[in-house]
């Protein structure tokens, strides 16, 4: 009996041993399934893993898959950067010029590749089918919201008291601007003028729009001898400009002056913010803020209430407003802006412009061949410190008498940039887009050290 | 001895029952831990579940809430219906006016909630930040393949050697072919013509952005008596007609004649097709098509070469392209279309246009007072057979001498059309929207009932 009981007692053993060690699996597989559950999706999970596979193809940090780029095999292929190839993009194109005359603000990107999670949008197949809002009108309120709260973080603009108008980038809103303000019923077209050197896109666009009531007249300079009252004169002001950086005011003063301020890089990123802009007509846009300038959105500040309407009328009749997608989109990305302080996005954007400014001017400074415009440091409310600069684009000058035709003769060296005569000024300027992929910078700077480097001067005097 | 051995069984009874169960519990609890290993995701799942939430908000069936809704205590409210108020649209609003204004094609909404997994896009941050495609264009190669799909599986098109221009929305598309088809250095300004009644944005379109090309003029019949070479016109043809649903073909003949025809509606849902469009000119919309008005994507075919480049610099000047977003939704949405044998959709909608058109129908024969257009069963070369009608827009016509304003009549029993003198035509005719919700079509054969059964003809005849 005692060996029975003996085995008996083993088996209870046994036997709570194993129940105890099935109770423990028990509760742990229960606290998988527990968080697991967390992500447990029906509809948007095949969505979700389908990009989610396109982010994870590799294209060697040099390119990127797309879910709607061109499929190959049942699977997407990689879109490589300027110089390289190959269906990773990890081959280097050998002399490849570097490709800097866009203002594609792809620097951004691995901003949002590590802000992946909040910035994701997952949009339903029936989202908002309709052309309108809850409210009748064609404008997400909480997208306004959003807008307004990050110039007040910026410290930019004054939005207060001001109409919001979206536009299908800045670019719609450029035109519609200078619809709205041209109808005066004046005789005459209204002047569209500029300052040199001027965003090349306002001269294309205004002569290709134009209508009875406006036309593109160039350089604001031959109106200054004129008082501004007898101007009937559309004035577009960018600060800070594109191409050099400036900050600009309206040239053309009075009562009758009209100005369109294009406040597209007034941000932490490229300047340094001295106070809000408080101007009638402000233009902003995604592009350079958050770098998605593909996604197509901007919006102005208008004070005037028939400005305003002018202006919507425009976009109404033009796209019946911007699509809700759009807005949608832009409503996650400018939130993830606004997460926590709301200054991540504007510190990461500077740290870069300023380090990719401060690497460019160390070798045109061994140059006496080639000169970058000045900007002077200078306090930035945001930052609340005197802080060099980061300006977008480098606006580059060549200074030897034979190099009249500067785009060539950089061309010459490997740098594709954008030719000074599109922006009014002279060919001895060229405009180097500093907004690119890093592979874009890199590839710059690459040129424009061997081009320096081939100077007798700067070999002689400098190194 | 023999309680102890006997309480000794009954403990390893015991024993072993529990583990059994809690060795089945493991077995089934793994289950759920293999099978939700599936739905693990990284970045995107929050966005997945922040979509689901919001889709799961309950809004009675008459309502929506959407991801970028207005937030009331952390969740999007319920955006309702015509006629419902309430936070989840429960409550009907009595004497609610039936509002068949717009063409809002909210009909297909239950489409896509049924295809939800298949429509649902998960955008990504980083999704195509830059300006430019892989291959520099601003449009989807991929995009343009399934349109070319969709087009050839609804025989509506011949798109084989046309140009294809990407717009945001048709919109965009009307007012740069007009642009486009103008340029012809003629010292006078082409006219615009339409044949009425016709859709009213051509008008309020072609006169907000009227150039020293082109101006609007109106009835096209002016213009009949003279010989097609003479006149420098460009016509809108609008086939299958809205209003009407009528087939078009262009007033104007002659070597020198232009026309844009807009296929909005030349799909099976709508009307019956009796052969590919091969026109030089063919505008389309994904509104109208797939029901996302709010999407604003259209597209045109272009048999001229000069004519698709000037359309091309028209949406590039005007919206730098069509926004990347844009366009991959609008390829989600129409691989879902072309899923399968690429019928579902037109089946589906052509059921529901169809029920709607003979249960007005049914209405309106009861009536003496009320009349609406009369179109004719015909072959159908997507169903292969002769089917009835199923437009989009009932065209109304008050009959009685005393009710000439036929849009107030309507309006005093509860129904707000669309004028017929927006239309270009007699104030006697009303445009009534069968396109929208399916609350919408409800209310408005409510009060249209009302209306006919209050006829003393109606009661005494045919009752």
């Amino acid at each position: 009996m005692k060996v029975k009981s003996d085995q008996s007692c083993e088996y209870k053993r046994y036997a709570f041993a194993c129940l105890l060690c099935s109770l423990v699996v028990n509760i742990v597989l229960s606290y998988f399934v527990i968080v697991g559950k967390k992500c447990s999706l029906s509809w948007s999970q095949s969505a979700a893993a389908e990009a989610e596979a396109v982010a994870l193809i590799s294209c060697s940090g040099h390119g990127r898959a797309y879910l709607d780029g061109v499929v190959v095999d049942g699977k997407q292929v990689c879109e490589c950067n300027t110089c390289y190839h190959g269906p990773h993009c990890s081959t280097y194109i050998p002399h490849c010029p570097a490709d800097v005359n866009s203002g594609d603000p792809t620097f951004l990107e691995p901003y949002w590749m590590k802000n992946a999670a909040s910035s994701a949008v997952v949009v339903a197949g029936w989202h908002r089918m309709s052309y309108i809002f809850s409210d009748h009108s064609y404008t997400s309120q909480e997208l306004e919201k959003s807008i307004h709260r990050l110039h007040s973080i910026a410290g930019n603009a004054v939005t207060e008291g001001k109409y919001v108008v979206f536009g299908t980038g800045s670019t719609q809103l450029l035109n519609a601007a200078v619809h709205a303000l041209s109808l005066d019923n004046s005789s005459t077209p209204s002047k569209v003028v500029v300052s040199i050197p001027f965003y090349p896109a306002y001269k294309v666009q205004t002569e290709f729009f134009a209508t009875e009531e406006y036309e593109f007249d160039g350089d604001v300079s031959s109106y200054t001898n004129n008082s501004g009252d007898s101007v009937n004169a559309i004035e577009f002001v960018t600060s800070p400009n594109n191409p050099d950086g400036k900050l600009k005011k309206a040239v053309l003063k009075g009562p009758s002056a009209k100005a369109i301020h294009d406040h597209a890089y007034n941000w932490p990123h490229y300047t340094a913010i001295s106070s809000p802009s408080d101007e009638d007509l402000m233009i902003f846009t995604l592009s350079k803020l958050t770098g998605h300038a593909g996604v197509r959105f901007g919006w102005a500040f208008v004070k005037d209430k028939v400005v305003y309407e002018r202006m919507s009328t425009y976009t109404d009749d033009n796209t019946f407003g911007v699509s809700r997608d759009i807005q949608l989109r832009a409503l996650k990305l400018l939130n993830v802006v606004l997460d926590g302080d709301g200054r991540s996005l504007f510190k990461y954007a500077y740290e870069i412009m300023k380090n990719r400014w401060e690497s460019l001017s160390r070798t045109v400074a061994l140059s006496t061949r080639f000169t970058i415009q000045d900007i002077a440091p200078s306090f930035c409310t945001f930052f609340q410190n005197v802080r060099g600069p980061s300006p977008a684009y480098a606006w580059l000058k060549c200074e030897r008498e034979e190099d009249e035709q500067c785009y060539q003769v950089l061309q010459a060296g490997g740098i594709l940039g954008r030719d000074g005569t599109l922006f009014g000024a002279s060919s001895r300027y060229v405009r180097l887009s500093l907004i690119k992929y890093q592979d874009d910078f890199d590839q710059l700077l690459q040129h424009l050290n061997k081009l320096v480097l081939q100077e007798e001067g700067a070999t002689r005097d400098n190194i």
